[in-house]
């Protein structure tokens, strides 16, 4: 999307524009009904991020009433009441330094998926493209955590899954928090909008092919690996390598 | 939306152009098909209600189209009959007196749950964040309600649902009608469309998990509450707190 | 749709157009890929019908492509080939005479069921208020009528299915031929698409209620027939009476 | 379509304007996502033929980026790396000297198929109408074969499974590839294109046909060749004869 005529932006125009521009992808990509998602975009040198208000349907969004937040969820820049799942994001940006983006949606599949409370399984090709391992399914939060800072407490919860399975964040970018719906991040916004998509077509397919066959093995290691080096290892050949 | 010209409205014009408004959303959202559905709109200081004419496709309807109802169902204004739903509408409306707007749709997967005759569980947050308890689906009226005054009993058959489970019409502002479909409400008719959009995305999440999960269990209480009360509760901190 | 000048139209050419833009109905309704499906009107005082020419894309039609049959199949006006299933519908205006269009279709849901050889059990009242019957599956054609007159005996086997099931095609005007797909049938061109897309949403909802509980239970007899005699009996009070 | 101005084309001007549209055909048909798929076409006089460039979203494409290359899978002309599966392509064209294009989609239901390993089986007369044989589904490539030069044997697949099951190219033009996707081909690109459109519809009404029926026959053998003979047979008398 090109901008012709750039309107004076004050401060952090561009960090809000870049914010605006990531979240209106997600109705386009058929991700979100109403006023369901939102998307935050970073800047590393002044220790902020941008992200949708809360509650605002993206048909009457602005690029004027983004937020600006520091990474412990204080508001530096802005009118409006910022995303309900902000502390989320705020500690996901404090804790995982080299993101530059995250994304939550309620996408069907992925929910479908959260609400079975079961990892995504690796079934093909389509899923090693973007990353080799199962998407995994952190578990509802405690009873303790859910009373107490809950979008922060959210944020931990995806530190323990991957954790517990021994994931990298830069292999993995995506994550379902059981019961609620998908979390995915990338270096910048809108790679991590392109990642909330990607997991909705994946939890799809894998939906679908456990309708055909319930016995369906996952994929085998030499394909996996191969699928997604073709794409992200050192020898990669797949774009235009930039 | 913004009207900026506006035609000359005579009697019951506003009260017509916000039904006719609410009603052109349904085909927009995808929950109707040619004639199907109705949305109506209420005016308690005159007692009176707007409703779609029957059987007019969407893209024919005009907004002087719109009749005017008391809420006994008979016509205050207007020159067509009325959704045949009217009493159904009627009804909710006398008795629940804090309610602005129905609306009734045979969205496909709410239709395919009312036809199973099954409430809609609670699996996750994106239910949650509308209501606490699984949608009710009120069972199909007897022989004698269906040969006596159907659309009438239609209403005491919600009513009788609701008291049965103990629930609440403004915590719970959606229903289904067994092999029928949905009844959605809310404080205005743009509402009552957006209820019936969301109950239509939570049936199909709910349908999903099921084929992926068959065994999944209802949210827990927890976090059932800690999302209604984010969005409902008196500290609720979602949008912009108006 | 309301032509504003209409270009000269020469011998049938009123005809055509109501068949014209019937078909052009299909793509629009999702009904259609490529070149599948085919919509006919019939033209009673002059004992012909038109009908879409033979694999020609929806998007290259034009109303002069249309071909005018006769009902025993054979050409009266027309340049093209007509529609490989012409003579299915010669042979159903030749005995049903009052009907005054026909549809033909692979939409996807009744597809679905045409190939798994199942007629579509009503289970609620979307279907109801069309037809109070399931909508039967005519048996796939045996070998010597395949080996036939193939398209000719497709209609004949429409009339078994009818006749053995003791059905009006006055009341059911849809009926699905195994392995193959649905024709429906109206008082007009646009009556029969109407049908089709009706057919095609009440199939996606009975496989959906399948999916979430198996032993669905057919519509009990007063809810059947309240619901088809509100829009169809003396008595019936839905739409506008015209 | 129908190019009004022609741009001055330069080398193989033609052949890339070729290639470009049949590419840019799959976004519009629902088959891709983002930079997924590719469709190439071949001019068997110069021995080459043009592909999508890899990684670029369809809506950035232009007719300038498509490369050219030989059926060694070495690069004519063209600035831009060419799609990843270039030699899988080069290999089909080489072997199988009269196809004029060939189309690699990820689309959801041809996938699933894939994933789940199984073939399509033939239910109904929409497929019987493109083919009259399931289509096949080349097993997943053995660990060497992955670990050398895997999309040239991945060309090397196909050919394997067709002639284990003894099918033709000319009567069977699609595969699925374990795990990954459908290949399809035919006399030119766009028709590459079409097949591939109509195998996800055929995947999808498979899909659908289990969950209604898990037991459903295969279409018995003289409807299976009338279909597919009414249309491919010598006396074939669908479409325009042309």
């Amino acid at each position: 999307m090109e901008i012709i005529i750039k309107p004076p932006l004050g401060d952090w125009g561009l960090l809000k524009q870049e914010c605006f521009e990531a979240n209106m992808q997600l109705p386009k990509l058929g991700l979100v009904l109403f006023t369901f998602g939102n998307v935050s975009a970073v800047d590393r040198a002044n220790g902020v991020f941008a992200i949708k208000p809360s509650g605002v349907p993206y048909e009457e969004l602005k690029w004027e009433d983004i937020v600006i937040m520091d990474f412990d969820a204080k508001v530096v820049d802005g009118k409006m009441r910022p995303s309900s799942d902000t502390k989320t994001h705020a500690l996901l940006y404090k804790t995982w330094d080299d993101i530059g983006g995250i994304t939550h949606t309620h996408s069907t599949h992925a929910v479908a998926w959260a609400q079975a409370g079961m990892d995504i399984p690796i079934f093909g090709t389509t899923h090693a493209d973007h990353t080799h391992q199962d998407i995994p399914c952190a578990p509802a939060l405690s009873d303790e955590m859910i009373k107490g800072d809950y979008e922060h407490e959210t944020g931990n919860q995806i530190f323990g899954i991957f954790e517990q399975k021994g994931l990298s964040h830069k292999e993995v970018e995506m994550v379902l928090l059981q019961n609620h719906g998908p979390f995915t991040w990338g270096k910048d916004a809108a790679k991590s909008v392109y990642n909330a998509a990607v997991l909705e077509e994946v939890a799809k397919m894998a939906m679908l092919t456990l309708q055909i066959n319930p016995n369906t093995p996952r994929l085998k290691d030499s394909l996996r690996m191969k699928h997604y080096e073709r794409k992200h290892g050192k020898d990669a050949y797949y774009g235009q390598g930039c």
